[in-house]
């Protein structure tokens, strides 16, 4: 066998659902990786013989090999600081006056308006490597704190520049219809249109975005016009994925299933007829713990549900400076276990095998098996569920990204 | 003036008191070290002439300077995983059936026992390390984990000379009285014999400890097994504290303040006079978020009481293995603000000048005045808030512990 190279002395969660033990685990494991793709992978007694001289062989010192993590649903490309709104929300202070205060997503909105690419890229960018230090290998970023033409577009080319200058790689979303803006505020179809008729094209023409999404909610966009952004990005050919159910029932998620969604996010008040849509139509359900915990919501998502109808749980961190600005993904899966109570395996799987289903690219992402991407980190745990139970002292020791070690 | 080094184009977040801006803030500050003490510290326009040719001049990028975090409250020197448990819990196991797989305290009780002193540093090394990344300066660590006479010591060693062989400072604490281990179980009296005729004395022969702690509770200490053990210490010249209150009113809380303990812990349901007898104590009421997290309480710490009463409020990390796995004092700011309503000022006085009270170390730290030692941080933030309002972008630039930068 000629291979780039190989890992021994290992155990690996291969988070494949073909292997019947939890976590797809192999104990005392081999991996062997070619051309950038897992050429090989079992128990290391079975591993072929190869040349072990010209092939670099790394030990792994007994700890777990995982699926690089996937954090599907993240805002990570704005400008701006909300401490001060935070600190004024903790001093007492309205939403009203915070408000006059220049607070509230609209702050996020002008500062972004205001920011070139290259301030914008370098916030990413620092964002982008703390969860690469966490073993996150593929993030989807989403715009939606422009609200105009050239500020969507721009955040997006910043998402596709992030990705083509950083190891990990970048799925985009155009988040158009986050809120309504301003200028809009007692016209809320006319922004629509805009965001149909203007902004999607020409998201469309640079090839800026992967997929769409849409805020369903009473204080932002209705059923109806969900339904039309939605409609429109996918008979553009484009994937689509919605918020909703965050804050009430509107039915989005169940209309976004229909329409082939990839995911719905959020979900807090999903009904069984909502997570009976999904499982139908093959749409994962995408649970987002830090936006619980720092709203700190009480109303859980029907999680029970949710494992009943076998819907793909996915757990990301919709890191964003207004419900969620805590950047790490690591942190998430301790957050789905401890606030809403998914198991270890669960959330590891919301963060591989599910959010690559999120992202449609679970052909080659997101569980370790011969022929997918070379996309792996090597933790130093005792037992996979210790990505979940315990958080802060760095167990991430290797990233492998696409067959290359990164040094990070 | 001759220093040994100086900062400029900084602010300084000082925590003093004395300074009556949020925060003891100085804008446009400057701050001089000499002999590892402050030796100047006001405006940058006020800075007496210095040889700037022959004094190391750093430059903060005008980013913030505050006080070396202080996490007052931690067990970090412990071994075994607990993961296992936490993965079983998940997936529904009664607390019989996790006991039964040998789960809970006794667990790392038993793997505390078995470990020897240069694994236990190990650990203690590394989490120590992921501690002092985030800017943390001193450290309380807590014994508790051995409950026999020879692991209570080895604990207590281990962290002894975890301090001497790292800039975080290290305060040691004795808490023989952590739970009534399986030899006892019948006979708790009879253990705090153990710990008040045989443990203690030995503590104290070879200068281990900085002070005492006992877990009064319903499933530990009996509020007089409590004061036999705080008495004996407090009259053997040592410092006493009290985990407290934390699932019911015991008032271990009152008992502790009139024996003049330096902090009571927890204190989920301290009442008002409780509060009061802090107040008339000087005691520090330390508030432990991230086991509010961990296990999901629902019964907050008398805060407002607090405030009313001027009782120093302490955020401490209290990382542990069983309700507390968060290796992280900075994760705790944010979690001091979002789940306990503290504002950020609060918070950081909470991991500064308070928890400096707590360790009885007010005197040399926690806040940022001439003549304290030079424990300090540079974080890359534009407003103090931001330390609790976001998490994960690895902040903390420098730091600055006896007036020595310290590379990390
Ligand atoms: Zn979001
Ligand atoms: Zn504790």
């Amino acid at each position: 066998m000629s291979w780039d190279q190989v890992w021994i002395d290992i155990n690996i969660a291969t988070m494949s659902p073909n292997i019947s033990e939890p976590y797809g685990a192999i104990r005392d494991a081999a991996l062997a990786v070619k051309d950038g793709k897992i050429a090989w992978i079992g128990k290391r007694c079975d591993l072929p013989e190869f040349d072990v001289l010209a092939t670099p062989i790394y030990k792994g010192k007994n700890g777990w090999l995982t699926p690089g993590l996937i954090d599907a649903h993240t805002h990570l490309v704005f400008a701006g600081n909300r401490a001060n709104e935070f600190e004024l929300r903790l001093q007492g202070a309205s939403y009203e006056e915070i408000a006059r205060n220049g607070g509230g997503i609209i702050s996020t909105v002008n500062a972004c308006r205001e920011a070139d690419e290259a301030e914008l890229f370098e916030l990413g960018r620092q964002r982008l490597n703390a969860l690469a230090k966490e073993g996150v290998t593929t993030v989807e970023i989403k715009s939606g704190y422009g609200l105009d033409i050239e500020t969507e577009l721009k955040i997006l080319r910043v998402a596709r520049e992030l990705g083509k200058h950083h190891h990990v790689d970048v799925k985009t979303t155009f988040l158009g219809a986050h809120a309504i803006p301003p200028e809009y505020k007692n016209d809320s179809d006319a922004y629509v249109d805009l965001v149909i008729n203007e902004m999607l094209p020409q998201v469309i023409a640079e090839n800026l975005a992967d997929a769409v999404d849409v805020f369903c909610e009473n204080i932002a966009f209705s059923l109806a016009q969900t339904e039309r952004v939605l409609t429109a990005a996918k008979n553009a050919g484009l994937d689509i994925k919605l918020h909703a159910e965050q804050l009430s029932n509107l039915g989005g998620s169940e209309m976004a299933a229909k329409l082939g969604a990839k995911s719905v996010d959020h979900i807090e008040y999903l009904d069984e007829d909502g997570v009976k849509a999904l499982s139908e139509s093959g749409t994962c359900a995408t649970l987002l713990p830090g936006a619980f915990y720092f709203l700190r919501e009480t109303q859980l998502p029907p999680i029970e549900l949710l494992r009943q109808y076998k819907v793909p749980m996915v757990v990301a961190s919709d890191y964003n400076p207004g419900s969620s600005p805590l950047c790490s993904s690591l942190l998430m899966l301790n957050m789905a276990c401890t606030l809403m109570r998914l198991t270890p395996e669960e959330a590891l799987a919301g963060m591989t095998r599910n959010a690559a289903k999120a992202l449609g690219i679970e052909a080659e992402v997101g569980v370790l098996e011969t022929g997918m991407t070379a996309d792996f980190c090597l933790w130093n745990i005792s037992t996979p569920a210790e990505l979940s139970y315990t958080y802060g002292v760095g167990s991430c020791i290797e990233v492998v990204k696409n067959g290359r070690l990164v040094h990070q």
